[in-house]
């Protein structure tokens, strides 16, 4: 697969910012990553990352907390960023991605809350006792971008992965759900974008949700979502699986990990999400 | 068990915030939540737990996250809110805890960000697959306040709970951690008092780290920690088990469920903390 050079991939481009003012971003918000009718909450949090990446003083999301307040739209949006602490080993910030309106009115779409600091500099003690999921090599998953999730919207979002699914959790897409609240898959930017800490706030919600698998559809609209990031990954395609095991009272959870290609599991998530309607 | 009322409470009194002005409350940091050297990050995010309850217009924590930035001390505390978006059925906040240091400058503890609801209007539906850890009686699991962890300081916070520990995971009591990452154990306040949705955000940080188990010992800072409360908690003891299946690079993850006399998971955690150095 093509290479595309970290800057200059499409994640890249439709995550970059631009310094406006101290601690103030502009950025402009790619229809590329749209899924149904909502730009993806992995691709918003990418970008607001960046912008806290350029803002604090050390470079790495360890862990990044947004909390989706109205839905974003593709076009121009600001983000506002507060350093609220510097240390030595960490900093922590905050952020806000805003837009506005029709009527001229700015909108709050995002707010994060993130503690920042230096993968690079970390120990490499490891005493993980987690295991990689295990997954059919690639070329036996099907892809994604074949089984659009059920019913009508825009499916851009699919467009920009190399994303295989592992078939035993990939029933939804033939009308027959597991039940299981499990998903595993191949992740690759289509453009063959090597991943880095950043493209990782993506990775964490880019596999259709576990409420597929559930018998559920329909959309899922996350309203929180956590995700630490533990080690640089490794170039080369990601392992993610996610998971859902506490469905009740209309709201459910969505546990993420991601591995790299050395066998390091380089992401954790969790988002609190409303269960569809559907 | 006595039964101390809900509001005359140890808890209920150390938690108790006094409105100052909109959105901003005064607290009292009580010294009776201390462990070693520092007060109890549970203890902190339920204070401001309870401020944001008062200040926004939905009152239980639906998803709460804290960034832990300076050490508290016990004594005078002020806790500044803002509503970031209030909806139908979901309200947004953030808040910081801030104390004076000894040369009167204004020091910001804790950063929350916080969505709040309503768990009593939550509905029935319950498709849970996740199961309640396997806990001895209580009686055959010997209390937390015996067997406080290893090197010195103050132990204060073992007497705010009941807490009872599963022998098969308090081997680090013994000299004899398990190589596992898992703790589990009963935990009820001290008084009796019942626990609510508030409560439980000190329960999900109330166990004994789970480095422990895997053989570490000295202190276990917390810089993040993000808690989901699902449901109302009925009357009588919980269960917790926290868990840590990822330890590298100088962090770990600890995972803790919080399960109900009604076999309800009531609570979920995560919190990304420093390896201890010991």
């Amino acid at each position: 697969m093509a290479q595309a050079p970290l800057g200059d991939s499409e994640f890249d481009r439709d995550t970059a910012v631009t310094l406006r003012e101290p601690g103030v971003y502009d950025t402009r918000l790619s229809p590329g990553w749209t899924i149904i009718n909502a730009l993806n909450g992995g691709y918003l949090q990418a970008v607001v990352g960046r912008a806290l990446g350029d803002a604090l003083p050390h470079p790495h999301p360890l862990t990044l907390t947004a909390h989706f307040l109205t839905p974003s739209k593709p076009g121009a949006a600001m983000i506002r960023t507060e350093t609220v602490r510097s240390g030595r080993t960490l900093s922590t910030g905050q952020a806000s991605l805003l837009q506005y309106e029709d009527d001229g009115s700015q909108v709050e779409r995002i707010r994060v809350l993130a503690s920042y600091g230096d993968l690079d500099t970390l120990s490499d003690d490891v005493r993980t006792t987690a295991e990689p999921p295990a997954l059919p090599p690639a070329e036996r998953c099907p892809s994604a971008a074949d089984h659009p999730p059920p019913g009508p919207g825009d499916f851009s979002l699919l467009d920009r992965f190399d994303m295989r699914i592992d078939p035993a959790t990939a029933g939804w897409a033939v009308g027959a759900p597991s039940g299981k609240g499990e998903i595993r898959g191949w992740f690759t930017l289509a453009d063959g974008r090597a991943p880095d800490p950043l493209s990782l706030l993506l990775t964490v919600d880019a596999l259709p949700p576990t409420a597929f698998e559930l018998g559920l559809q329909g959309w899922t609209p996350t309203i929180e979502l956590t995700t630490h990031i533990r080690r640089a990954p490794a170039p080369g395609p990601l392992r993610v699986a996610i998971s859902t095991r506490n469905l009740a009272g209309g709201y459910l959870e969505e546990d993420a990990e991601v591995w790299d290609s050395a066998d390091r599991l380089v992401a954790q998530s969790r988002q609190l999400a409303r269960v569809p309607r559907g």
